[in-house]
């Protein structure tokens, strides 16, 4: 299991905060999320496919990029 | 019928847009409607109950005040 850092930006309310979890939740091996409006981040523990992640997030309509994953 | 016109404030995406268009739609009375997140405004046709429409875009998270009625 791994925690995995993204920035997450383009989200402006609540409603974006729950689309990008939507789009977390939608994902196999996730284990817990959280996404931060103010820090323009995610962050995911489990054993997602980043690239599948990522593309969730960004169909959702926000720029997603990879920060770390520990 | 009458063209009912709001203002509606704290509308931040397509997000907001799409709540403010949910709490119209519940309503009983609309003929058509549409929501402007630049204008920060509402155009309602039909015949609503103000008070009604009002209490729903406010439980939705927005400012929602009577701009004309005509």
């Amino acid at each position: 299991m791994s925690e995995v850092r993204l920035s997450v930006k383009g989200m402006s309310c609540g409603h974006c905060v729950a689309a990008v979890e939507g789009a977390i939740q939608a994902q196999d091996g996730i284990e817990s999320y959280s996404v931060s409006l103010d820090d323009e981040e995610a962050v995911i523990t489990g054993a997602p496919d980043i690239n599948k992640l990522l593309a969730a997030i960004v169909e959702e309509g926000y720029e997603a990029t990879l920060i770390s994953k520990n």
